[in-house]
């Protein structure tokens, strides 16, 4: 399947864990037939912002830190306030993802911001939909969504450990993610009906 | 326009105020072309939950006591566990809405429960996408999103007042809210792509 | 040290897994020399609300189901209303913990849950204050918040081990947590200024 | 009452309705006997990170921009995590304050964000304790708590009205706010069991 579809990541690596994600995000979209540009918030190009505009879907992404999402990720959010203010990613697709160096906890909160932040500008939110991964007859590190989570993925990875070392479990769930939004998002936009949503 | 789409609206109402929502939201969703089919949890029905298994979409609704869904919605939501394990609600559009005495605060908690819910079950979320009802120079309570929701919908009652009395801009902001879930969900049922993601 | 101080557990067990939880919480309290009174709300009888009533801090538990406390919970929480009128609560110390099948996810969002509804009751929310767990150079399932959990604790059990099988690391971090919410109730109870915020 | 208690207002304002808030929040700190010290996080000099470091609270406040605590605020969170690993601020007493445009909604996500930092750093979070400042037959815009928050405080101003508008009410919560933080950091600062859980 190839589509007109096309999914933006708007991220934001510290250490490079995050890149490893949304690079795996952005093979998730490749798969599903559709076009992915990464975009780096902050070194963030007019070229970029253009792009964050004409896309289909926005996936948004970010290292969890203290229990939120980097502050190089809120001051680029908080640059779209006059876009926030026109609706112009309105109808959007959206969804999240992020890393810490523990298993659980906090990265919930940081899905919940980028929700908000995506229900501030009235995108669509899509969610992970993966079981948790776990099984006590098959107890492996490396099923999908091995940390349980819902709202959209993350990693976890030790905090010594470079970005060569994400596990490939939670690689292949941010994989799983990208293919998801990529195709709601040719879904919503191979009809007229979804253009009258947008 | 006329669709196929259904739109379940799965609530519970303490005393009444909900049940209003849940009208204006089925007008929405009536306006939008698309049929409702209104679900009160705490009397559900087999009819009815089959009602919610063939639906395109669930709006789920409950009144905020003491910072959450009122218990009666909780009751029904655990008793969600085999559809979850069966993953029997995946792909399905799904929004909410909730009404409490006060204007702001906790109202909000109800509406990330709900999302929660909804990722749990693999659903998409649509938002309100409407800017805060509010501006110095037509200050009104009569505006559309008066309260600045932005998750779902919510409503602010006096807790003395009886259901007649919901505002109108909240049971205005209510229908909005049901006529835009009904057209993300008719979008996402037209195409062969979108039922390869249910 | 031997306090006057006393700390009540409301909690709710599905299969004896947050029953455990419970325990080791209580260890905890007795550890720092206060009275601790188990009461699973489920069964609440009138002691044991007067219990509630009279104790210095409250931990609440329960297992997260679908992204929540389990309903049992909630049933328990919409029934002290007439307590949060009457501002019964306020200035009691508050906690909470919670246990689910998957490392990571929503079991911060009945944390969450259990601080809003302590915030309704005017009550303050003691955290857990330990670092993550982990050490890539440590790495070991035995460590004091392996999970990485802040806003209070948490425990991961696979859904078909029994309540024997709670991991020892996830019944000691509960043991801290109780130990450190009867020592913050016992400082609050000890002066006059105390009584004058309660 | 006079104490030694020393409350610091860590706080970012973007157009000074924050700061007249942070300024209610320190009159009402200075009403309960204690020393208050403002620190605008956005120009925090060394001796201002000293009082910080040495203060027994720590009141949060920023702007809700977009759905969370303005980005000037998340710069000065993420540069405090040396502390965070040293577990500097082990047994402060933390609340929080938030501003925005609307009545509703998001507001309640930046005090979460407050809640859940000051976990991080194993801070006692104190929240407002006031019913909802509603009632049928008394309705006022001139109650404390008219928003119904109950996590931290807020305020509602219109976008376009300068910060000499924010309305009385909302900053007498405010000042609320600082004379109940101010008296529980006394209270656990009287007592030498206080000491043992710093």
């Amino acid at each position: 399947m190839t589509t007109d579809t096309t999914v933006a990541i708007a991220y934001h690596s510290g250490y490079g864990h995050t890149a490893v994600l949304a690079e795996a995000v952005g093979d998730g979209v490749a798969e599903a037939g559709a076009r992915t540009v990464p975009v780096p918030v902050d070194t963030i190009t007019p070229e970029q912002w253009a792009a964050l505009d004409a896309a289909d879907a926005i996936v948004f992404g970010a290292p969890t830190y203290l229990g939120s999402a980097s502050a190089a990720f809120h001051v680029f959010a908080e640059s779209t306030s006059g876009r926030w203010a026109k609706r112009a990613w309105t109808g959007k697709v959206a969804s999240g993802f992020t890393v810490s160096g523990s298993m659980s906890g906090d990265k919930l909160h940081t899905l919940q911001y980028f929700s908000i932040f995506a229900a501030q500008h009235g995108m669509h939110w899509v969610n992970l939909d993966l079981l948790p991964g776990w099984s006590a007859s098959t107890a492996s590190e490396h099923d999908l969504n091995r940390l349980g989570i819902t709202l959209g993925t993350g990693a976890q990875t030790d905090t010594d450990r470079g970005p060569e070392e994400v596990s490939k479990a939670d690689a292949q769930t941010a994989f799983h993610l990208g293919a998801r939004v990529a195709r709601v998002a040719a879904a919503l936009t191979a009809t007229p009906v979804a253009s009258a949503v947008r």
